[in-house]
């Protein structure tokens, strides 16, 4: 998670909303480090889930990153929640909750519904009192521009 | 919505699930034409409409396609339906309904959530039985297989 958080680090200090995401593969060896680039890349799917499972999924080539572990310092939203579940994500480590924009624990509980055919086990809450830091101080930042 | 059946047809020659989109601009021009590539990009977010977001931001170079149309063959499921609200397109018009993965009037029902910031004009329905007859009759040959 401190390898998720470094990433959360650099996506501020690039101006993006700093959030930061690692792929650990079922040995234990970190596969790919990613962080939002929304604006960098003018794509709003680039969240820094979606660009890890690509890129983990290019280094692996497959479509499936089967035991494979996610950790990322924020709630996933709606959207990379779908994407972990259709990457077969075995475990989800998360930090601060979402309470605005979740996906999993809040709003649509990607999870939890009939349509969600693989759901990983979700482990919340760690690393969250750094993760929300981030995330508070950007902001408030952001708003004094 | 004939452009985005090319390309669900052309999707499925390649083995892909045949599903296609089109964002046509403000103006009623064509951006983009994109066809489900989850297997040929080893990637689980290469769904069709996915790619024509991406597609369609990196041709208007922004992040936002407001004021923007999306026209898909099948019900996004909460992955895109996600990524279509981030994108703020403005109207959805798609083919079949998806009971089983869809996240439009299905499922988690993306846009009707309160942590869905944009929910665009969402028209269901159209060319739903061309649409319908192309996913069955790709199932129905793959089972066969």
């Amino acid at each position: 998670m401190s390898l998720a958080l470094d990433e959360a680090r650099a996506a501020a200090e690039r101006g993006e909303v700093p959030v930061g995401a690692v792929i650990v593969s079922a040995s234990g060896d970190v596969l790919v480090l990613a962080g939002n680039r929304t604006r960098e890349l003018n794509d709003p799917t680039a969240h820094a889930e979606i660009l890890a499972i690509r890129a983990a999924c290019s280094v692996l080539e497959t479509e499936r990153l089967v035991d494979c572990d996610l950790y990322v310092t924020l709630e996933p939203c709606p959207m990379c929640a779908a994407a972990i579940s259709f990457a077969r994500i075995r475990r989800l480590y998360y930090g601060a909750g979402d309470p605005k924009s979740g996906g999993v624990e809040h709003g649509p509980r990607i999870f939890s519904q009939q349509t969600c055919h693989h759901a990983p086990e979700v482990y919340p809450g760690l690393a969250e009192p750094e993760s929300a830091a981030l995330l508070k101080s950007f902001f408030a930042a952001k708003r004094e521009q």
